[in-house]
């Protein structure tokens, strides 16, 4: 492949993880080992929105302890944001602002760690630089707690918020158990808008017939509230308690979000959101069970202190490959992780067209469920098991307290005026 | 002291902490260092009221490992509930029924872990064996995450709580950081119900003057809601994000808890509890800045994976003391710890009455907090910090997730018929 000598630009977007630092760490580092190929690193700001709003720093400056330590720090340091590009032909403006920017600053190769949103993005501006001519090439990170992405066997995030969720069952489920003649009833919402992987991952958490979760909703098995009261008494019947997971999306038979009949807040206003506190009130007043809910919302996506060693190392293998593949002339592709042995377990990384990626979901396989939908089968065991293995060494400061990196974020001078679009 | 062979009894009480169980450790194997005295050793299920219902199991008959796990096993593996007894004058069939099991069975020894209501019971229980001269030692061990007791320089499980919360709010934080231009405010919900020691102790993960939390709000200090929205949005205004903690207990002005203003629920009743939830709602309403909150609720006092090791080596020298203690004659007393030295931080068990302990609270002093009343003090860095320092070992199952004890619980037979009473 032809040698391309240029500046590199990382960003990051879309909801954190435990591990999108580690995969942003494997980038920096190969790419700090090739500087006659990449000549400049630089992160956005912001995510994609550093780019268009020319918002850079320079990666190259950080300290290799600032990079390391990426690798035991949550949430997306080099910055993130919710900015949705829509085609090409609607944000054509905003698609040539993307190429501008990478032109004004000699930027040949663009690595984007995101969820499917970030793939269609980056699958568009490889598209348009291949129109226009210029030399770029484009390579996406696979990064989504949500384990939604087609084309890969699982997402880099993943395995960290299963384990941490998982473990969090676990402990608050031991809580019901001590507690349940006054507290019978427990329901903790999981992250997942679309799809069940996460709720379903704590399913791992029940060793034993009568340990918690008792109860999993995911989105993909349609919702009846009459049918959950049912699941909740009978459980209750049996053990005198009962511990709930349910996915903050799930939906009823006419796909409906549940949440979304959560009725009028405070205000009056319409509440959408807090599905386990509206199952909470469900309980309480069909059944006349006491019962409270836990709602982890962003501590489950950034708990790096009981995040998995196995999804950490493979977020960063991810980011290295990144860089190589890049290199080796790939453009257009996005990597992602195939399983090539079950047992043991072991994932390498590959590539997949960014376009394949972009527009697919990947639901939660029914066979995943038991067969009254409120379990976990044992294929979701095999699948997700292995994902959980490890645990992040972290690093401690002397008040007890993780220690998170800081980047100094020197600034990339600005060589445009500034984006008058929206 | 006068030696008094017989059996001894083992009960926890109230909310479940990440340490309580080391308490019991404690208890469980000095007393099984002295079968001399203490010949038999039974466990309450269900806390006080597996005694009033003569529900006890064989803590003797199980493992030695089974034990040494409780170490690392967060919650109430002996069992909890929630049952006030009130005035002795009021409840006195339950004292009697008490003291009448104790009788039945030959306990001499009642080691009662739990928090204020317990060792108001624990008192009562002593005192009307005194009346009725039934020769008993009765030592409580101070438990709450509340931290809320007098006559202890601060609660075992405080310290945990304080950790896990604090972590938890660094890892939430960083989210708020990096998706600021899409999610600018975060409420995290603390629990302490009438006290703000929890929420005060997330401060502690405040390293630099815009680290998260940017603003801490307590029961101690009046809950003003316009003031409120004025600190968000000067913090908005100087930082584009905010991260807020509140105790699930703050009061306005009048006293009233902020959350019974929560308004009505989807079912048109009146919505107790989720300030944090009330509070995002206000704030988007009020200031138009998108907000989430974050409840860990159960888990924050069950989160034995990232669990203070001074606290935990504490709660278990508490529970060996109280055994200490009651062979050495002692009675009416709750083990407390006295803090012996300040730099290096050093604290030793010892005795309080627990009539002193019964019914008291203790408070956030306002000096602990900074004049604005929404941050720390150094007071409370000195005081709360050496508390959150080591990490409590786990054990972690071949499939990565913690294993926690789990008790045969082999039934001592009932003696007596069954209690009538309510």
């Amino acid at each position: 492949m032809s040698s391309l000598p240029g500046n590199a630009v990382v960003a990051q977007s879309g909801g954190p993880t435990a591990v999108i630092n580690s995969s942003a760490c494997g980038v920096i580092e190969e790419a700090l080992r090739h500087r006659d190929a990449i000549t400049g690193l630089f992160g956005a700001n912001n995510g994609i929105l550093g780019i268009v709003q020319e918002d850079l720093f320079d990666l190259a400056a950080e300290s290799s302890d600032a990079v390391a330590l990426l690798r035991s720090t949550p949430s997306s340091a080099i910055g993130s944001c919710r900015y949705k590009l829509g085609d090409l032909s609607k944000d054509q403006e905003k698609y040539e602002r993307l190429l501008a920017v990478f032109a004004a600053h000699n930027i040949r190769y663009f690595f984007y760690v995101g969820g499917n949103d970030s793939m269609d993005t980056a699958d568009k501006v490889n598209k348009l630089a291949g129109q226009k001519k210029y030399d770029l090439r484009v390579i996406g990170i696979a990064k989504t707690i949500d384990n939604d992405l087609v084309g890969t066997d699982h997402c880099p995030g993943y395995g960290s918020v299963a384990k941490y969720l998982a473990t969090s069952v676990m402990e608050a489920g031991r809580d019901t158990e001590a507690m349940y003649t006054f507290d019978p009833v427990t329901i903790t919402e999981a992250m997942g808008r679309n799809t069940g992987w996460i709720a379903a991952a704590t399913g791992l958490a029940k060793r034993g017939p009568d340990e918690a979760p008792n109860l999993i909703y995911v989105p993909e098995i349609p919702f009846s509230e009459q049918r959950f009261l049912d699941d909740v008494r009978e459980v209750h019947r049996r053990l005198g308690r009962c511990f709930v997971v349910v996915s903050e999306g799930i939906k009823n038979a006419q796909g409906e979000y549940v949440s979304a009949g959560a009725g009028t807040d405070s205000f009056g206003h319409r509440q959408l959101g807090g599905v386990a506190d509206y199952l909470r009130q469900l309980v309480t007043r069909e059944t006349g069970l006491k019962a409270r809910y836990n709602k982890l919302d962003t501590c489950q996506r950034n708990g790096i202190h009981f995040a998995s060693k196995t999804d950490s190392d493979e977020a960063y293998r991810c980011g290295q490959e990144a860089v190589g593949q890049a290199l080796a002339g790939a453009t257009g592709r996005m990597v992602n992780l195939k399983r090539v042995s079950r047992q043991p377990y072991r994932c390498e990384p590959g590539l997949v067209a960014l376009a394949e990626v972009a527009n697919g979901v990947r639901c939660l396989p029914r066979e995943y469920m038991d067969t009254a939908g409120t379990g976990i089968s044992e294929a979701m065991r095999e699948y997700a098991g292995p994902l959980l293995l490890g645990e992040v060494p972290i690093r401690v400061g002397a008040d007890g307290l993780p220690v998170f990196t800081r980047f100094h974020r020197r600034p990339i001078p600005r060589k445009l005026p500034p984006f008058v679009g929206k």
